[in-house]
């Protein structure tokens, strides 16, 4: 059984931003020669996300209007009495959508649907460098 | 350390529908061997999604009344422009709940509470076979 | 490669309470010895959920709002008809925000930024005491 770790990073704009991973996560995969087994995969900061959806530019829109329906900018948040950076919304959707995905790895190629791409998504409402960190594991 | 991979399907009807694969998951663990470790599992497909719940219909229904209003299928969606298949909340609910589980495996036995069941959910608008890959990781 | 299971548990009162469970969980992964791999952590019981926040009272009174706008307390739940026992949007808020995390552990460390904690919640409407079942593997 083998374990690979990797930090991939993806500069995004203002959010809600969003970006596909899958093929740097792919390539992960295979340098890390793991043909059966599981990855792994979580963002660094609390006001980012990861999901899959299918990266399509219609879609993609629609999803950030859903989650600004759910957490929307223009609405108090009490997080402003802390710190007045004015990302309360940012730090709720990103807990809602959530920091990790865990893919089983099949034949050296992540459990994907055709249309299925993974997305790190940036709810900051500055531009971000978003890192995630990556595991493989096995054999 | 063992590592054991499967893949089970799960025949459901137009979105939202979903169906409890907790028992088929345990089946797998009881194959694999592993007494101690790590089960992750995630739908294939950009409009599924796996989630835990008490498999009630009536908490059932419920879940799909809050998705339902968290994505409605009564409003525009951008999606339609690309593909005009009607299931633009389809992707986007299945983005939000998210498409993976991790789930610990303690005496051989998945650590989930008494009333709480892994389900598979098609939020598409047609009926889908939903696949879902499974990774077993332990001793 | 090694393998560490355990159980870390959290009083909590009637939901939505959460709290930060970060440091039991790195002190879980010291005394698994484990450098370089991976965490996994799981809520046992369908009323909670784990996430992350940056744990501050104000964003912390936001994300509670939110989860209350996504599934109110007040409306009719259909899960009253089987157990009248007034949780119905507990179940919900706890299947929307999902069961489990996946963190990668990076020299010795859980890959989180500064400002990022994991957190259980609990959705119930009366105190719990939360079990989370966690993993780690790696070398």
């Amino acid at each position: 059984m083998k374990i690979y770790s990797c930090k991939i990073e993806k500069s995004l704009g203002a959010g809600i931003d969003m970006e596909d991973i899958t093929s740097e996560l792919q390539a992960n995969i295979l340098r890390s020669g793991v043909q059966h087994g599981l990855l792994t995969a979580n963002v660094i900061g609390s006001t980012g996300s990861l999901t899959t959806i299918e990266y399509e530019p219609g879609v993609i829109q629609d999803l950030k209007d859903a989650i600004q329906r759910i957490a929307p900018e223009g609405i108090p948040y009490k997080h402003e009495l802390a710190w007045h950076d004015g990302n309360g919304h940012s730090h709720v959707q990103a807990a809602l959508l959530g920091p990790s995905i865990a893919i089983s790895v099949c034949n050296g190629k992540m459990a994907l649907g055709r249309w299925q791409q993974i997305v790190v998504i940036n709810h900051d409402n500055r531009a971000r460098t978003r890192k995630i960190a990556v595991t493989i594991i096995g054999e």
